[in-house]
Protein backbone atom coordinates (compact mmCIF):
# COMPACT_ATOMS: atom_id res chain seq x y z
CA UNK A 1 0.00 0.00 0.00
CA UNK A 2 1.09 3.53 -1.07
CA UNK A 3 0.62 4.72 2.54
CA UNK A 4 2.33 1.97 4.53
CA UNK A 5 5.89 1.03 4.70
CA UNK A 6 8.00 -1.37 6.75
CA UNK A 7 11.55 -1.67 7.72
CA UNK A 8 12.99 -5.46 9.20
CA UNK A 9 15.53 -5.02 11.62
CA UNK A 10 17.61 -8.46 11.83
CA UNK A 11 21.07 -8.95 13.78
CA UNK A 12 23.83 -11.07 13.06
CA UNK A 13 25.97 -12.23 15.65
CA UNK A 14 28.52 -15.22 15.41
CA UNK A 15 31.21 -13.41 14.00
CA UNK A 16 33.46 -14.71 16.78
CA UNK A 17 36.14 -12.38 18.05
CA UNK A 18 38.18 -10.12 15.60
CA UNK A 19 41.22 -9.28 15.11
CA UNK A 20 43.92 -7.43 13.54
CA UNK A 21 43.48 -8.38 9.16
CA UNK A 22 40.37 -10.38 9.68
CA UNK A 23 38.53 -9.77 7.13
CA UNK A 24 34.99 -8.75 7.86
CA UNK A 25 33.59 -8.51 4.78
CA UNK A 26 33.77 -12.48 4.02
CA UNK A 27 32.76 -13.18 7.66
CA UNK A 28 29.48 -11.18 7.55
CA UNK A 29 28.80 -12.18 3.74
CA UNK A 30 29.02 -16.20 5.53
CA UNK A 31 26.98 -15.03 8.31
CA UNK A 32 23.95 -12.91 7.25
CA UNK A 33 21.12 -12.84 4.68
CA UNK A 34 21.39 -10.44 2.91
CA UNK A 35 19.17 -9.34 -0.09
CA UNK A 36 19.49 -5.91 -2.82
CA UNK A 37 19.40 -2.85 -1.12
CA UNK A 38 19.99 -3.62 2.69
CA UNK A 39 22.26 -1.44 4.94
CA UNK A 40 25.02 -3.37 6.57
CA UNK A 41 25.43 -1.65 10.26
CA UNK A 42 28.70 -2.78 11.75
CA UNK A 43 30.03 -1.26 15.01
CA UNK A 44 33.06 0.92 15.34
CA UNK A 45 34.65 -1.99 17.61
CA UNK A 46 34.55 -4.68 15.48
CA UNK A 47 35.88 -2.55 12.26
CA UNK A 48 38.64 -1.21 14.26
CA UNK A 49 40.15 -4.37 15.97
CA UNK A 50 39.88 -5.52 12.12
CA UNK A 51 42.23 -2.43 11.12
CA UNK A 52 44.31 -3.30 14.32
CA UNK A 53 43.05 -0.12 16.09
CA UNK A 54 44.21 -1.68 19.31
CA UNK A 55 47.10 -0.03 21.31
CA UNK A 56 48.69 -0.88 24.85
CA UNK A 57 47.71 1.67 27.81
CA UNK A 58 48.83 1.38 31.35
CA UNK A 59 45.86 1.59 33.31
CA UNK A 60 47.66 2.31 36.59
CA UNK A 61 48.46 5.16 35.90
CA UNK A 62 44.81 7.70 36.56
CA UNK A 63 45.91 9.84 33.23
CA UNK A 64 46.12 7.00 30.94
CA UNK A 65 42.75 7.19 29.27
CA UNK A 66 42.61 11.03 29.27
CA UNK A 67 46.01 11.50 27.62
CA UNK A 68 45.12 8.76 25.20
CA UNK A 69 41.82 10.54 24.34
CA UNK A 70 44.01 14.00 24.72
CA UNK A 71 46.32 12.54 21.93
CA UNK A 72 43.40 11.50 19.01
CA UNK A 73 41.88 14.95 19.62
CA UNK A 74 42.13 18.21 17.83
CA UNK A 75 40.40 19.93 20.74
CA UNK A 76 39.12 19.39 23.75
CA UNK A 77 35.78 21.09 24.75
CA UNK A 78 35.31 20.00 28.44
CA UNK A 79 36.90 18.00 31.45
CA UNK A 80 35.72 16.35 34.11
CA UNK A 81 37.75 13.52 35.96
CA UNK A 82 38.89 11.15 33.63
CA UNK A 83 36.23 12.25 31.07
CA UNK A 84 36.81 14.64 28.21
CA UNK A 85 34.71 15.88 25.13
CA UNK A 86 36.57 16.04 23.27
CA UNK A 87 36.44 17.18 19.11
CA UNK A 88 38.59 14.32 16.97
CA UNK A 89 40.57 14.50 14.01
CA UNK A 90 37.36 13.11 12.10
CA UNK A 91 35.66 16.22 13.24
CA UNK A 92 33.47 14.45 15.72
CA UNK A 93 32.90 15.77 18.92
CA UNK A 94 31.99 12.83 22.01
CA UNK A 95 33.47 11.60 24.84
CA UNK A 96 37.38 10.58 25.28
CA UNK A 97 37.65 10.91 21.46
CA UNK A 98 35.75 7.43 20.98
CA UNK A 99 38.56 5.39 22.52
CA UNK A 100 36.69 2.35 23.62
CA UNK A 101 38.04 0.26 26.86
CA UNK A 102 34.59 -2.01 26.69
CA UNK A 103 35.08 -5.75 25.16
CA UNK A 104 38.92 -4.81 24.71
CA UNK A 105 41.66 -7.55 26.53
CA UNK A 106 43.23 -5.83 29.63
CA UNK A 107 45.52 -3.49 28.97
CA UNK A 108 44.62 -2.32 25.35
CA UNK A 109 42.02 0.49 24.33
CA UNK A 110 40.61 0.73 21.13
CA UNK A 111 40.64 4.02 18.37
CA UNK A 112 38.11 5.16 16.45
CA UNK A 113 38.96 4.10 12.57
CA UNK A 114 41.81 6.76 10.91
CA UNK A 115 38.71 7.36 8.61
CA UNK A 116 35.16 5.28 8.98
CA UNK A 117 33.87 6.52 5.53
CA UNK A 118 36.67 4.59 3.85
CA UNK A 119 36.04 1.69 6.19
CA UNK A 120 32.45 1.53 5.22
CA UNK A 121 33.82 1.37 1.52
CA UNK A 122 36.24 -1.21 1.51
CA UNK A 123 33.50 -3.14 3.52
CA UNK A 124 30.79 -2.52 0.89
CA UNK A 125 33.35 -3.15 -2.29
CA UNK A 126 34.05 -6.38 -0.29
CA UNK A 127 30.64 -7.50 0.34
CA UNK A 128 29.36 -6.34 -2.78
CA UNK A 129 32.29 -8.59 -4.65
CA UNK A 130 31.50 -11.43 -2.46
CA UNK A 131 27.61 -11.44 -3.00
CA UNK A 132 27.05 -9.73 -6.16
CA UNK A 133 24.37 -7.33 -4.01
CA UNK A 134 24.01 -3.51 -4.11
CA UNK A 135 24.26 -2.97 -0.84
CA UNK A 136 25.03 0.01 1.59
CA UNK A 137 27.32 0.20 4.91
CA UNK A 138 27.15 2.11 8.00
CA UNK A 139 29.15 1.95 10.84
CA UNK A 140 28.57 2.85 14.17
CA UNK A 141 29.08 4.00 17.21
CA UNK A 142 27.93 5.60 20.62
CA UNK A 143 27.87 8.97 21.48
CA UNK A 144 26.34 11.19 24.02
CA UNK A 145 24.58 14.63 22.86
CA UNK A 146 24.02 18.03 24.21
CA UNK A 147 20.74 18.48 26.05
CA UNK A 148 19.88 14.80 26.35
CA UNK A 149 20.58 12.17 29.02
CA UNK A 150 21.51 8.58 27.67
CA UNK A 151 23.40 8.11 24.52
CA UNK A 152 22.49 6.44 21.35
CA UNK A 153 23.94 5.17 18.42
CA UNK A 154 24.98 7.35 15.57
CA UNK A 155 26.95 6.87 12.15
CA UNK A 156 30.40 7.21 11.82
CA UNK A 157 31.20 6.32 8.76
CA UNK A 158 28.75 5.16 5.28
CA UNK A 159 28.76 3.99 1.98
CA UNK A 160 26.35 3.67 -0.67
CA UNK A 161 24.03 5.79 1.24
CA UNK A 162 23.57 9.60 1.72
CA UNK A 163 23.91 10.17 4.84
CA UNK A 164 21.75 13.45 5.03
CA UNK A 165 19.01 13.26 2.86
CA UNK A 166 17.22 16.59 1.79
CA UNK A 167 13.51 16.80 1.79
CA UNK A 168 13.58 20.64 0.62
CA UNK A 169 11.69 20.75 -2.99
CA UNK A 170 9.44 17.93 -1.66
CA UNK A 171 5.95 19.36 -0.69
CA UNK A 172 3.92 18.39 2.39
CA UNK A 173 0.45 16.90 2.54
CA UNK A 174 -0.70 20.53 2.36
CA UNK A 175 0.82 20.94 -0.97
CA UNK A 176 3.53 23.54 0.69
CA UNK A 177 7.16 23.26 0.75
CA UNK A 178 8.68 21.78 3.39
CA UNK A 179 11.19 23.38 4.78
CA UNK A 180 14.15 22.48 7.30
CA UNK A 181 14.42 18.55 6.50
CA UNK A 182 17.43 17.58 6.04
CA UNK A 183 17.23 14.34 7.89
CA UNK A 184 20.21 12.42 9.10
CA UNK A 185 18.98 9.26 7.93
CA UNK A 186 22.61 6.75 8.63
CA UNK A 187 22.14 7.98 12.59
CA UNK A 188 18.74 7.28 12.49
CA UNK A 189 20.04 3.82 10.80
CA UNK A 190 22.29 3.35 13.43
CA UNK A 191 19.99 3.95 16.15
CA UNK A 192 17.34 1.42 14.89
CA UNK A 193 20.53 -1.34 14.53
CA UNK A 194 21.35 -0.79 18.17
CA UNK A 195 17.78 -1.92 19.03
CA UNK A 196 18.93 -5.30 18.12
CA UNK A 197 22.46 -5.06 19.01
CA UNK A 198 22.47 -4.27 22.74
CA UNK A 199 25.63 -3.86 24.38
CA UNK A 200 27.14 -7.67 25.71
CA UNK A 201 25.16 -9.74 23.26
CA UNK A 202 27.78 -10.38 20.48
CA UNK A 203 25.80 -8.85 17.89
CA UNK A 204 28.08 -6.55 15.95
CA UNK A 205 26.13 -6.29 12.93
CA UNK A 206 22.71 -5.79 11.90
CA UNK A 207 20.55 -5.65 8.69
CA UNK A 208 18.50 -2.68 8.22
CA UNK A 209 15.83 -3.71 5.03
CA UNK A 210 13.59 -1.78 3.63
CA UNK A 211 14.90 1.55 3.31
CA UNK A 212 13.69 4.07 1.08
CA UNK A 213 15.94 3.23 -2.45
CA UNK A 214 16.17 7.05 -2.79
CA UNK A 215 18.45 7.24 0.25
CA UNK A 216 20.39 5.05 -1.95
CA UNK A 217 24.10 6.89 -3.58
CA UNK A 218 27.35 8.30 -2.68
CA UNK A 219 27.41 9.63 0.82
CA UNK A 220 30.33 10.42 3.41
CA UNK A 221 29.59 11.07 7.23
CA UNK A 222 32.51 13.25 7.70
CA UNK A 223 31.47 15.22 4.56
CA UNK A 224 27.54 15.68 5.23
CA UNK A 225 27.43 15.48 8.90
CA UNK A 226 30.01 16.75 10.61
CA UNK A 227 29.06 20.60 11.33
CA UNK A 228 31.89 23.04 10.16
CA UNK A 229 33.77 23.97 13.40
CA UNK A 230 31.62 27.48 14.09
CA UNK A 231 28.48 26.94 12.03
CA UNK A 232 26.82 25.37 14.68
CA UNK A 233 23.95 27.05 15.27
CA UNK A 234 23.39 24.99 18.62
CA UNK A 235 26.76 25.18 19.92
CA UNK B 1 18.43 -18.03 18.62
CA UNK B 2 20.22 -15.99 21.92
CA UNK B 3 22.71 -14.55 19.25
CA UNK B 4 20.34 -13.15 17.20
CA UNK B 5 17.44 -11.09 17.65
CA UNK B 6 15.02 -8.64 15.07
CA UNK B 7 13.18 -5.91 14.94
CA UNK B 8 9.85 -5.23 12.78
CA UNK B 9 8.80 -1.30 12.22
CA UNK B 10 5.19 -0.59 10.65
CA UNK B 11 4.01 2.65 9.21
CA UNK B 12 0.38 2.99 9.83
CA UNK B 13 -1.44 5.14 7.69
CA UNK B 14 -4.89 6.31 6.90
CA UNK B 15 -6.10 8.16 9.76
CA UNK B 16 -7.17 11.14 7.78
CA UNK B 17 -7.31 14.39 8.86
CA UNK B 18 -6.94 14.81 12.63
CA UNK B 19 -9.18 17.97 14.25
CA UNK B 20 -9.17 18.86 17.32
CA UNK B 21 -10.78 16.28 19.86
CA UNK B 22 -10.36 13.50 17.57
CA UNK B 23 -9.64 10.03 20.10
CA UNK B 24 -6.21 8.79 18.33
CA UNK B 25 -6.44 5.94 20.36
CA UNK B 26 -9.67 4.38 18.36
CA UNK B 27 -7.98 5.15 14.56
CA UNK B 28 -4.77 3.83 15.84
CA UNK B 29 -6.23 0.50 17.34
CA UNK B 30 -8.58 0.66 14.00
CA UNK B 31 -5.50 0.60 11.55
CA UNK B 32 -2.60 -1.30 13.17
CA UNK B 33 -2.41 -5.02 13.81
CA UNK B 34 -1.38 -4.49 17.34
CA UNK B 35 0.21 -7.71 19.32
CA UNK B 36 1.45 -7.45 22.67
CA UNK B 37 5.14 -5.87 23.76
CA UNK B 38 4.66 -3.75 20.54
CA UNK B 39 5.67 0.54 21.00
CA UNK B 40 3.17 2.58 19.20
CA UNK B 41 5.13 5.54 17.46
CA UNK B 42 3.26 8.73 17.00
CA UNK B 43 4.16 12.10 15.99
CA UNK B 44 3.83 15.04 17.86
CA UNK B 45 2.07 16.34 15.26
CA UNK B 46 -0.89 14.38 15.38
CA UNK B 47 -0.79 14.45 19.38
CA UNK B 48 -0.54 18.17 18.77
CA UNK B 49 -3.76 18.33 16.36
CA UNK B 50 -6.14 16.32 18.45
CA UNK B 51 -5.17 18.04 21.82
CA UNK B 52 -6.10 21.33 20.09
CA UNK B 53 -2.73 22.99 20.00
CA UNK B 54 -3.39 25.19 16.81
CA UNK B 55 -2.91 28.64 17.25
CA UNK B 56 -3.14 31.76 15.14
CA UNK B 57 -0.39 33.34 13.57
CA UNK B 58 -0.18 36.49 11.45
CA UNK B 59 2.37 35.17 8.57
CA UNK B 60 2.41 38.60 7.36
CA UNK B 61 4.67 39.36 10.66
CA UNK B 62 7.91 38.73 9.76
CA UNK B 63 8.35 38.23 13.34
CA UNK B 64 5.10 36.64 13.90
CA UNK B 65 6.77 33.10 13.89
CA UNK B 66 10.04 34.25 16.06
CA UNK B 67 7.61 36.07 18.45
CA UNK B 68 5.52 33.01 19.18
CA UNK B 69 8.36 30.68 19.05
CA UNK B 70 9.59 32.66 22.20
CA UNK B 71 6.03 32.62 23.63
CA UNK B 72 7.15 28.94 24.39
CA UNK B 73 10.56 28.99 25.67
CA UNK B 74 11.72 29.57 29.09
CA UNK B 75 15.24 30.70 27.51
CA UNK B 76 16.40 31.75 24.49
CA UNK B 77 19.74 30.44 23.81
CA UNK B 78 20.70 31.29 19.84
CA UNK B 79 19.04 33.55 17.47
CA UNK B 80 19.66 33.36 13.95
CA UNK B 81 17.29 35.07 11.29
CA UNK B 82 13.77 34.24 11.98
CA UNK B 83 15.13 30.98 13.85
CA UNK B 84 15.24 30.52 17.59
CA UNK B 85 17.05 27.61 19.34
CA UNK B 86 15.31 27.92 23.09
CA UNK B 87 14.49 25.73 25.51
CA UNK B 88 10.68 24.55 25.89
CA UNK B 89 9.01 24.62 29.34
CA UNK B 90 9.51 20.99 29.10
CA UNK B 91 12.95 21.30 29.49
CA UNK B 92 13.80 20.07 25.48
CA UNK B 93 16.19 22.33 23.38
CA UNK B 94 15.19 22.75 19.70
CA UNK B 95 14.54 25.08 17.19
CA UNK B 96 11.48 27.61 17.85
CA UNK B 97 10.79 25.72 20.69
CA UNK B 98 9.32 22.80 18.68
CA UNK B 99 6.30 25.57 16.68
CA UNK B 100 5.65 23.66 13.88
CA UNK B 101 4.13 25.30 10.59
CA UNK B 102 4.29 22.63 7.62
CA UNK B 103 1.17 20.16 7.26
CA UNK B 104 -0.86 22.81 9.13
CA UNK B 105 -3.63 25.39 7.64
CA UNK B 106 -2.89 28.05 6.45
CA UNK B 107 -2.51 30.81 9.36
CA UNK B 108 -2.20 28.52 12.01
CA UNK B 109 0.84 27.00 13.87
CA UNK B 110 1.22 23.95 16.25
CA UNK B 111 2.90 24.05 19.27
CA UNK B 112 4.13 21.20 21.22
CA UNK B 113 1.96 19.21 23.71
CA UNK B 114 1.30 20.44 26.92
CA UNK B 115 2.86 17.23 28.85
CA UNK B 116 3.86 14.98 25.94
CA UNK B 117 4.51 12.19 28.86
CA UNK B 118 0.94 12.81 29.92
CA UNK B 119 -0.53 12.45 26.56
CA UNK B 120 1.45 8.95 25.80
CA UNK B 121 0.26 7.86 29.22
CA UNK B 122 -3.67 8.85 27.93
CA UNK B 123 -2.99 7.08 24.52
CA UNK B 124 -1.75 4.32 25.89
CA UNK B 125 -4.44 3.64 28.31
CA UNK B 126 -6.97 4.21 25.51
CA UNK B 127 -4.40 1.72 23.27
CA UNK B 128 -4.91 -0.83 26.21
CA UNK B 129 -8.94 -0.07 27.36
CA UNK B 130 -9.37 -0.71 23.11
CA UNK B 131 -7.18 -3.73 22.56
CA UNK B 132 -6.56 -5.34 25.85
CA UNK B 133 -3.04 -5.97 24.85
CA UNK B 134 0.27 -4.18 26.73
CA UNK B 135 1.17 -1.31 24.65
CA UNK B 136 3.88 0.80 24.68
CA UNK B 137 3.78 4.85 23.40
CA UNK B 138 6.67 6.81 22.17
CA UNK B 139 5.20 10.28 20.83
CA UNK B 140 8.36 11.74 18.66
CA UNK B 141 9.41 15.26 17.17
CA UNK B 142 11.77 16.16 14.69
CA UNK B 143 14.98 17.91 16.47
CA UNK B 144 18.61 19.34 15.32
CA UNK B 145 21.10 18.79 17.63
CA UNK B 146 24.95 20.33 18.60
CA UNK B 147 27.75 19.25 16.15
CA UNK B 148 26.00 16.96 13.70
CA UNK B 149 23.74 18.44 10.87
CA UNK B 150 20.98 16.70 9.91
CA UNK B 151 17.67 16.43 11.74
CA UNK B 152 16.56 12.84 13.34
CA UNK B 153 13.44 12.03 15.22
CA UNK B 154 13.58 11.88 19.24
CA UNK B 155 11.06 11.33 21.87
CA UNK B 156 9.10 13.87 23.48
CA UNK B 157 6.97 11.78 25.50
CA UNK B 158 6.59 7.91 26.17
CA UNK B 159 4.53 5.71 28.59
CA UNK B 160 5.17 2.10 29.28
CA UNK B 161 8.58 2.16 28.88
CA UNK B 162 11.62 3.70 30.52
CA UNK B 163 13.07 6.36 28.58
CA UNK B 164 16.70 5.93 29.10
CA UNK B 165 18.15 2.29 30.25
CA UNK B 166 20.94 1.36 32.15
CA UNK B 167 23.24 -1.09 31.40
CA UNK B 168 25.53 -0.34 34.01
CA UNK B 169 26.52 -2.90 36.29
CA UNK B 170 25.85 -5.98 33.38
CA UNK B 171 28.91 -6.81 32.02
CA UNK B 172 30.67 -6.98 28.55
CA UNK B 173 31.27 -10.07 26.61
CA UNK B 174 35.08 -10.39 28.61
CA UNK B 175 32.75 -10.13 32.04
CA UNK B 176 34.19 -6.87 33.28
CA UNK B 177 31.54 -4.13 33.87
CA UNK B 178 29.95 -2.09 31.38
CA UNK B 179 30.11 1.77 32.20
CA UNK B 180 28.31 4.73 30.80
CA UNK B 181 26.06 2.98 28.77
CA UNK B 182 22.50 4.49 29.84
CA UNK B 183 20.66 4.06 26.60
CA UNK B 184 18.56 6.33 25.48
CA UNK B 185 16.02 3.62 24.03
CA UNK B 186 13.24 5.69 23.38
CA UNK B 187 15.32 8.09 20.93
CA UNK B 188 16.45 5.28 18.87
CA UNK B 189 13.15 4.16 18.79
CA UNK B 190 11.71 7.37 17.62
CA UNK B 191 14.45 7.51 14.92
CA UNK B 192 13.61 3.61 14.02
CA UNK B 193 10.54 4.72 13.03
CA UNK B 194 10.77 8.27 11.35
CA UNK B 195 13.00 5.62 8.49
CA UNK B 196 9.28 4.72 7.59
CA UNK B 197 7.44 7.35 8.73
CA UNK B 198 8.98 10.04 5.90
CA UNK B 199 8.02 13.52 6.21
CA UNK B 200 4.64 13.70 3.60
CA UNK B 201 3.78 10.27 3.22
CA UNK B 202 0.92 10.49 5.69
CA UNK B 203 2.27 8.31 7.86
CA UNK B 204 1.87 9.41 11.35
CA UNK B 205 2.23 6.25 13.24
CA UNK B 206 4.51 3.28 13.33
CA UNK B 207 4.62 -0.07 15.01
CA UNK B 208 8.19 -1.18 16.55
CA UNK B 209 7.99 -4.99 16.92
CA UNK B 210 10.49 -6.96 18.94
CA UNK B 211 11.59 -4.32 21.20
CA UNK B 212 13.65 -5.86 24.13
CA UNK B 213 10.92 -6.86 27.19
CA UNK B 214 13.33 -5.67 29.54
CA UNK B 215 13.11 -2.00 29.04
CA UNK B 216 9.38 -2.18 29.58
CA UNK B 217 8.15 -0.32 32.43
CA UNK B 218 7.43 3.35 33.46
CA UNK B 219 9.19 6.04 32.04
CA UNK B 220 8.98 9.47 31.08
CA UNK B 221 10.89 11.70 29.07
CA UNK B 222 10.62 14.48 30.78
CA UNK B 223 12.20 13.04 34.13
CA UNK B 224 14.41 11.06 32.52
CA UNK B 225 16.28 12.76 29.28
CA UNK B 226 16.11 16.22 29.98
CA UNK B 227 19.49 17.34 31.40
CA UNK B 228 18.75 19.50 34.40
CA UNK B 229 19.72 22.98 33.12
CA UNK B 230 23.50 23.45 34.64
CA UNK B 231 24.36 19.74 34.60
CA UNK B 232 25.21 19.11 30.78
CA UNK B 233 28.93 18.32 30.16
CA UNK B 234 28.20 19.00 27.06
CA UNK B 235 26.76 22.19 26.92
Amino acid sequence: MADESSLLVLGIGGLGEITTGDDLAALIAGRAPLVDGDVVVVTQKVVSKAEGRAVGIDLSDPDAKRLLAESEAVRVLRRRGDMVITETRHGFVCANSGVDLSNVAEGWALLLPVDPDRSARRLRDGLRARTGLELAVVISDTFGRAWRQGVTDVAIGCAGIRAVVDLRGTTDAMGRELVATEICVVDEIASAADLVMGKARGVPVAIVRGVDPAFMGEGAVTKEVVRPYGEDLFR
